[in-house]
């Protein structure tokens, strides 16, 4: 049986990429798991695509080797994740050791991190700014998603790979890159995906169900925020409002508020793009920006931050006082 | 220098295929093309991204092999693709050889159809029925985009690679395939995105315009035609209308409706979703569809056709009367 270096050498031709200091990550990531038993996994809270995938394909890959193993995440799991943990048995045992996948500081773990953050062993992740604190920590920030660090570690592992993890892992990929459409697409990320399509994955199918698929609320939502559509700066700043009458109103979930952020940005000639959301005590502001505006300059003038192209702010003024400072702000970089 | 079946054997190798019919195919086609000068590359009218981006691609492959080759089309090149042909000298020659790409049929010439049908020597597709007439005719069905043929010719004519014409084959496959997220996506797509991601191309500002991007015209035309969404048949089925005021009033282009027929179906729990567009005579209807609902046998029933998930028809009846019909015939097949 070749060694865990050899399958980890192969496993990073196949992704075109060599380095030695990466190389030995991938071992000793591998063989910290490949000592566990009785392995309890932990997911971010608010789950998405890219958490749950990497939990399930790693659950399924210790248990593929003889290991109990199972997952955990403060919040439920949408249903359309639903099909990662399809045909899982319970496993009932006292959990020993404690994996983080996706998780980029023990707060995320929600109510879940009181009990756990003292205990993680291994954190795998892929965002910038990690804060786990664990023995055996593999972050890889050029990962599109931490499922692509997971097929490496699985490869590592010698994980006969199989339809239901490379399903979970394609699922996680195509969350975290809008299915291969932003920036942090490589072309590692595309010949892993080749690589797991070889086991029958239904590709299209989780495409729609992760990225296509609304539901009604959702629908609804869209259609009332689209209603509040405003534009400003010559066009090039255009503002969309949420309120919590339209969130009470059509039943949304916070997952059915995806994707409304986007909506301004995305209109032809706007290089700022706007969404105010109502919440409590006032007025949650997500700006997405082109080269022409700084979102994490801008949200920083009202306390707020985040990155170069998406940030975010909050505002206890009112609405008009909210939207009037962004809108001078938003004005002032546009001159 | 290597020869055209040499040069042709390694770019399958590349997409993992070695198929000797296949081979022979490419380089009977990149033979015919390296014999040509003063060359006229015809794409099809209401011009996409696979066409456009094939188009461009082969002709800016001839021009670096020194002939004088250049692009067209029936109707104007939309602003999205002017990238395509970005910093693209004019050269007038008298063309002496034709080559069609992306074209299924001669009178998708549009209005060139009657000048050129009759002198296509090339013949370069994916379409499923492809009713060209010309000597050296290559339809590959089984690509998710022409432009997958446009990339094994182009590397079997010996074309070196830039990052001019892998981004138009790149924007191409984007098109063909909603940025890898359809069911025609084949391994052999994604390995020839990772070549031509090698040349510097802008993937994601790419997929952006590409994909992502809306006019306004476009998104108030979808805005408008979410308030007209209803349900029927327990829900299974969606029906979303486009009158003739609403593209009137929101100045909506054939392109802005683009996408609105995808939206009914899109819905969880929608078996089947209906568009119906209003025509000068009367209803064009688009139908789209899960398994359970036979897109093109409903179209059938009212004269139409296509496929199984996605098929159109007409009708001259009223509003009513047409979506009565419509929705008895799909009460039928869910009941």
């Amino acid at each position: 049986m070749a060694s865990i270096k050899k399958r980890t050498v192969n496993a990073l031709k196949l992704c075109g990429e060599v380095d030695k200091a990466y190389t030995k990550q991938v071992v000793k990531t591998a063989k910290a798991l490949r000592k566990m038993n009785n392995v309890l996994i932990l997911s971010h809270r608010s789950p998405d695509g890219d958490t749950l995938g990497c939990a399930f394909a790693l659950c399924r890959g210790m248990r593929s080797l003889g290991k109990k193993a199972t997952v955990k995440c403060a919040d439920e799991i949408p249903e359309k994740y639903a099909f990662m943990r399809e045909g899982m048995e319970e496993q009932t045992f006292e959990p020993q050791h404690f994996v983080t996948v996706d998780v980029a500081g023990a707060h995320l773990l929600g109510s879940l991190a009181e009990e756990y953050e003292k205990k993680i062993e291994v954190c795998i992740d892929h965002h910038l700014k990690n804060t786990v604190e664990a023995p055996v920590k593999f972050v890889d920030t050029d990962a599109a998603a931490t499922a692509e660090v997971i097929w490496l570690i699985l490869s590592a592992m010698g994980v006969p790979m199989d339809k239901e993890i490379a399903s979970c892992l394609f699922a996680a990929i195509s969350t975290d890159t809008g299915c291969f459409k932003y920036s942090n697409v490589k072309p590692r990320t595309h010949l892993i995906a080749v690589e797991l399509m070889k086991y029958g994955v239904d590709c299209a199918g989780i495409n729609f169900k992760l990225i296509d698929e609304v539901s009604q609320s959702q629908l609804e939502l869209k259609k009332q925020a689209l209603g509040t559509l405003e534009y400003c700066c010559n066009n090039q700043c255009a503002i969309v409002t949420v309120t919590s009458e339209m969130i009470e109103q059509t039943n949304a979930s916070p997952e059915d508020l995806d994707g409304i952020s986007n909506i301004p940005r995305s209109i032809a000639g706007v290089e700022c793009g706007i969404t105010m959301r109502q919440i409590a005590d006032g007025w949650k502001i997500s700006v997405r920006s082109s080269e022409k505006v700084n979102a994490c300059e801008l949200c920083g003038k009202f306390g707020g931050g985040g990155h170069k192209a998406a940030a975010g702010c909050k505002f206890s003024d009112s609405y008009e006082d909210a939207k009037k400072q962004l809108v001078d702000a938003v004005s002032e970089i546009l001159k």
